[in-house]
């Protein structure tokens, strides 16, 4: 097969018109969620439920068949069992509606050569009606600018990143946890099985698109390697482009088959070609997401010379490690620097080096964040890690107003940083009810104010790393 | 240096009764905390602070001298200045006191000669006075069973984990962090510079002591490297030990040589030793802690047939490649079982397989934890992942309450189990409050339960791969 042209996505992810075929009264259900969605994400077109036994759905009035419906359709979003599709793709063909994605599932990925079969006639009968389709076996769209998502709860906040999965779980999961580490997000399409729209042809949309500044992809299976590989060049050469390829062994790929009917393809080709596309791998879903705040939040650094501080000297000792091991040069405090912190701290110009060991500086009237930022103004760093060291303010009286102060300086320091600063601050791993308020508030604090938060400086080394390339 | 005999450290870590040198009436002072957590963890040995100057501290009476506390005493904690610590060890000579603990720091940490020949000259004086040395520069001891604690906040539950770390805020992490693991910590020690109670004379004792199960070690630079090396071969003999040796690298060996005045080592040779004496190597404090919550809390693998279930089809795809690439052989789903699945749900039976996709299953009457149940019972598996898939709960309705039934039911699948089954629970990476408190809330079941609970199901595959040998 070859490559096809990218084709105008935008009435895809942002439709005039929606009509949701298979829509339910029933609230439990798919075919309720996704007329909901729109209504919560606050869509503006007309949304129209297809069903022939409901006067309304969701507050929307309810249409007994596509043809009755009265306006342009961009979008139909299919929750029918796959046994009417055949007859949905026609009727998407009649009313020439460009765009068609089936959440309905039960086709190649069971393995039933019946199932096959009908999939096979579906994409011809799309291809022949000129219906582009997405999926099926796919959660679909969630592009919360344009009023449309795949579950209702997902996050609200729109930005600039986009995401392409073909599992569905996993793209729910990433935009749930990538909100929370700061992700906002633009253009998300789980695929599914991915017939019409590859993630190739998504790629060469997404490369071009001016809402999109960041891509992350999950692939498992590709039926067109050569394919996905120019797209991937495509895309990484105008923005990063971050490749989570799943699938990569026997029992991935046996797994992987069984879930979207993808050939998983040569494990060994495919950190090879990512590599000379342009694009970041990453290996699992925590290194998709680490990668994609680094790329969203971070400027590339722009050299290897790394400054650290904050933590006490074991989290100095594993910083220092987990930076060198990553491949930056822990360059040593430069002497200007080492002379600024001796007009405050004579006692300890000599003692201190990069790391910066807070406890070392306790009680001496020189912060771990003054020092930063005379790091980050001597010009010899190109990128900066801040451990907050929360464990520690923790155990103080007013422990929890020393650690938002910190943290509030710290977030200023920061946001008029030259270089990257990625600030680490643990998992709230903690029974303490009140150690966790504390700590999930100041990751939102640091979250709102669009600063890079990674749960251990290894994490943040590591992304750091692949990100200066 | 000769190796020591492993001494009796028993009264080290459950001395009959305390002195805190330089105790303090000051809230905010680690000469308060001392006096304080000893009161806080119930210790039921008389308690002596040492302040010339105070009535009392903390409700205990306080003395101007040791010489004039009225009783034996078993361990002096000291928080005096480094200045004071010679005329201390004599005292403490005189009085017979068997166990010095100076949290008192500014050593030869800091680079200075003349700190440096203090030290030498105090290691000196403990040995000729007959008293053995923990620290300098170490916050000591905890060990909530013995009533004693370097932090009034550290959790109090009582446990068979030992943990010997070189840095304190490492080792408060470690309690803090691992205890919301599910660890229960016994004998927790940190030892700072180690001049005379070093790594391996606490490894030692710990390796014949009945109340350790598992012991885990954090160690940044080894003076008697021979010694630690013949200490970790004698304690893994015995039982599980997790060694996470930082200072690996060229940055981090010289931020170890500012924070404890420890030479790190030749960073290549100990991965080897570690392994020859029968250990296992962490690389940084998560890794430590997922070994240290998979050997307290998880029977050791017998082979390497892995079950997987749980989560959506990407979930499943990742699974088994973190199973694959952590070693494990994800065996096709056992006959027996397919024909006991195909009894409930027939149109099903030929599908699913191993990993076991909960999404396949929806609707269908058989639950991942019955299928699980199945492979348990199949005795075909050595080992089982259960992921959780909480994601998937959250956005159905009741999503709360599906998501505590069906980890109360994991739960008691867990606990039945022939075989160790690690559950993969995601960190509580949201913004929803309410979803912040159900997954923090269906975690601590998990833990009160005993069961071994990680992040990712790759660290869980990493962690089960490494302890199953």
């Amino acid at each position: 097969m070859r490559p096809m042209p990218a084709p105008d996505l935008a009435r895809l992810f942002s439709p005039r018109a929606v009509a949701v075929a298979g829509a339910s009264t029933k609230v439990d259900s798919p075919g309720h969620d996704y007329v909901h969605s729109l209504r919560v994400f606050g869509f503006e077109g007309p949304v129209y439920p297809i069903n022939p036994r409901a006067e309304e759905v969701d507050g929307y009035r309810a249409y007994p068949s596509l043809a009755t419906v009265p306006g342009d359709v961009d979008l139909v979003i299919s929750c029918l069992p796959a046994s009417a599709v055949l007859d949905l793709v026609a009727q998407c063909a009649a009313k020439r509606v460009p765009f068609l994605h089936l959440f309905t599932a039960r086709f190649s990925e069971t393995g039933d050569p019946d199932a096959a079969a009908l999939e096979r006639q579906v994409l011809a009968a799309c291809v022949a009606g000129g219906v582009r389709l997405l999926g099926p076996n796919g959660l679909g769209l969630y592009h919360p600018a344009g009023g449309i998502a795949f579950r209702p709860d997902l996050p609200q906040e729109c930005g600039a990143v986009a995401f392409l999965s073909q599992s569905g779980n996993n793209a729910v999961e990433v935009a749930l946890r990538g909100n929370a580490r700061g992700l906002r997000f633009g253009k998300v399409a789980n695929y599914g099985n991915g017939l019409d729209l590859t993630p190739a042809v998504l790629l060469r949309y997404l490369a071009e698109d001016p809402e999109t500044a960041v891509i992350g992809a999950y692939v498992e299976g590709v039926p067109d390697g050569r394919g996905l590989f120019e797209a991937l060049k495509a895309a990484a050469g105008h923005k990063p482009v971050i490749v989570h390829k799943a699938g990569r062994t026997v029992a991935g790929a046996r797994s992987a088959a069984s879930h979207t009917a993808a050939l998983a393809g040569a494990a060994e080709l495919w950190p090879v070609a990512i590599r000379q596309a342009g694009a970041i791998e990453a290996r699992s879903q925590e290194q998709l997401l680490d990668l994609m705040v680094g790329a969203s939040l971070l400027a590339k650094p722009r050299g290897r010379r790394m400054a650290v501080v904050g933590g006490g000297g074991g989290r100095s000792v594993q910083s220092a490690d987990a930076c060198e091991e990553n491949g930056f040069d822990v360059v040593p405090l430069p002497a200007a620097v080492r002379e600024q912190v001796r007009a405050k701290a004579p006692q300890l110009a000599d003692w201190i080096g990069n790391p910066v060991d807070q406890s070392i500086l306790a009680g001496s009237g020189v912060s771990s964040n003054g020092v930063l930022e005379l790091m980050l103004a001597s010009g010899e760093y190109d990128a900066a890690i801040a451990n907050v060291g929360e464990d520690w303010f923790l155990g103080r009286p007013e422990g929890d107003e020393r650690l938002k102060h910190a943290c509030s300086r710290l977030a200023a320091v920061c946001e008029s940083a030259p270089i990257p600063v990625a600030v680490v601050l643990g998992a709230t791993e903690t029974t303490d009810p009140g150690y966790r308020a504390v700590i999930d508030a100041v990751r939102d604090a640091f979250i709102a104010r669009n600063i890079a938060v990674y749960p251990s400086v290894e994490r943040a080394a590591w992304a750091l790393g692949r990100l200066a390339g």
